[in-house]
């Protein structure tokens, strides 16, 4: 586990290396990549392994037989999240991209309404679009320090043509661990408004000391009209793999979902699949401790360091490796901010409008990198708005 | 290249060995797996060698910039099939049974009828039904040797609510290449009910030797209404990989193909893409060569082997390792036949009806497996016969 090694993925087909020129403008030559959300980390050595063994027995076929595979899931999320499910729960999706979709198709008709939180996962909004239905965006309130939701405001906004809402909990990009209060607020939101509630943990491995994440399965009341949505490759930096786990308690929800799977024919891939059944083992869950003891340091290296800038503040990390930045106070345009950032300091950083409602005025900043660059990162950064201390 | 070597796959989560029993009740101690279309061969070196490239580098992060994917699925269809095609006409599902359902979800209504040429690879009726759709059988005839088209038959059958036909070229399980004049009866037939006409040609690369396959995009008249889907799993045995390309070179089409791909969040696993760019590739080119010989050889054998066995005939095998026999021949009860080859000759196959209409008294035997397994499988079945001579 040496987090600290540069690894080169300039010319590896790194979506967040090799398309931060033609996406940003920024080589990669002199560049730092902070955009896509993987790490510039190996996975643990069981993962590579599984890939190893896979090489070495040679034979790709297709694969049955996925007792062991569910077993891996239904023990990690007990061992780690204390909640028990039933392995007849769990559907294999190639990602939870496509699992968002397939929740959308299965649950909504076009036209009906999903409530998202924002700023939130930019994924989410588009495939609701590119599916025909409508998007309302329910603004997170910063209470000065942190996100926090407002109810009373959600129900006055929402109009009756709502079907679902989708939860990021933790929350990328706010960085938010959603307490057992929260969540059930939105349990009580969903009930409210009759809404299934899709709750997309993904994140939910990769949090700060201090905090504790809250599975929305544990959330009583949820259970009838609930989707949890969990994966190992945020966790464990296996994006590559789209696999993803949509798990379904209730019977009415599971055989809906079912249907829709046989109908778009989704299979798992096997890699996905051997990979997560490795990452979900003792030797997966230490390399999780130590990888959030790693990133927790980066968090508290890049948020000092920016937060040095008049004007400029990194929203505290609760969980996940991305810093959500408001460069709202420092009076500039978004387009110079982004310039700078950009073209002065050679950075690579997803913007704030991309994230919906809300999202105006920031960029978010991946911190799964070795601490090295993002100690360069920050010192580019303080470079670049100099004129303003 | 040694196809002899054989390679022990129990136990390995293969789906051909490790469901043989729960499925079939063949025993994977004694018996011989010839169902599920996959091979007990490697692939070639150029392709599990990417796999160790992706490992040795070892981050399997997002995957980015798929101009030499495309590159190489562009020189492979030019420099083996004739067929010049244009990199954006290339969507990558996760695999062909996806592929089929993305088609009929992008092109068709629920309530629509789609057509088969049946008896046909089983998944096809699957996605159809599970999404709603109707399946129009139209009957492939037996000329005496091989399946024939009878498109007379086909317009008096059809009721005017199909919208689309799915063509298997080369035909699983009849093994048929079909020629050119038979590919311009069903473009034909295609124009003549205003059908969207999809082309699985998965099995292209796996032609025997005499026989030539001609895709369908070279066929004159098809490409308004034509959907290509093609694939390096089936060839080069990677199925695990669930990766497959749907192939629109028409603008709407693939337009609205395209907005069903955004809907449904669908992008592809990068051992996917690594695997196929490898595979497409002149090493690729000359091991899949060598395997078309290979296969011959078995199909040779097998043929030679069962057919002397009074009653049963064996469908001459122009492409595809998926040997068709039909016990017709025998009089036996379809539940004998079966009983037969499951339990006296421990062989498991694929069962007929399970193709649909004209599948009855039929198996499919997969002989994609070192030979003298293959030899095996027929003196058991001799065996299993005896008393027939
Ligand atoms: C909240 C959330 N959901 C889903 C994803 C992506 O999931 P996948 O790669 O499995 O499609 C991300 C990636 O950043 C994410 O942040
Ligand atoms: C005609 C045909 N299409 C598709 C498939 C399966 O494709 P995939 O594994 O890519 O889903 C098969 C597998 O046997 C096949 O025979």
């Amino acid at each position: 586990m040496n987090f600290d090694e540069i690894i080169d993925r300039v010319g590896t087909h790194s979506s967040k290396w090799d398309m931060m020129e033609p996406i940003y403008g920024v080589s990669p030559k002199d560049g730092i990549s902070m955009w896509v959300a993987d790490m510039d980390f190996r996975p643990p050595k069981c993962v590579s392994d599984a890939v190893a063994a896979m090489h070495d027995h040679g034979i790709y076929g297709y694969y049955g037989d996925d007792a062991t595979y569910r077993a891996a899931i239904q023990w990690w999320m007990k061992e780690r999240h204390g909640w028990a499910l039933d392995k007849d729960a769990i559907f294999t999706t190639h990602g939870l991209v496509n699992g968002t979709a397939m929740c959308v198709d299965a649950f909504t008709a076009p036209g009906d309404g999903v409530v998202l939180f924002t700023p939130v996962y930019h994924a989410f909004a588009r495939v609701i679009k590119a599916a025909g239905r409508e998007v309302t965006e329910c603004e997170l309130r910063h209470d000065g320090a942190k996100y926090v939701m407002d109810f009373d405001a959600y129900d006055a906004q929402l109009t009756g043509r709502e079907r679902m809402v989708i939860l990021c909990s933790p929350h990328n990009p706010g960085g938010r661990v959603w307490t057992r209060e929260e969540l059930e607020g939105v349990a009580a939101f969903a009930r409210r408004h009759d809404l299934i509630l899709v709750s997309d943990e993904i994140h939910h491995d990769l949090v700060m000391p201090g905090h504790r994440h809250v599975p929305m399965s544990l959330i009583e009341g949820a259970a009838e009209r609930l989707v949890m949505m969990t994966a190992t490759t945020k966790t464990f930096n296996i994006a590559g793999a789209h696999a993803g786990n949509v798990i379904i308690a209730d019977p009415g929800l599971r055989a809906r979902f079912a249907a829709r799977m046989a109908a778009m024919g989704i299979s798992a891939n096997s890699f996905g699949l051997f990979m997560t059944e490795a990452a979900y083992s003792p030797e997966g869950a230490a390399w999780v401790d130590a990888l959030c003891d790693y990133l927790h340091g980066n968090a508290r290296l890049f948020d000092e360091g920016v937060n040095t800038i008049p004007g400029v503040r990194s929203m505290p990390l609760e969980a996940t490796y991305l810093a959500w930045v408001d460069f709202s106070g420092t009076g500039m345009p978004a387009a110079e901010v982004v310039s700078r950032v950009q073209e002065s300091a050679r950075i690579a950083a997803n913007h704030g409008p991309t994230f919906g409602a809300g999202g105006a005025d920031h960029l978010r900043f991946n911190l799964a990198t070795p601490r090295a660059r993002v100690a360069e990162a920050v010192s580019r950064l303080q470079d670049a708005f100099a004129d303003l201390q």
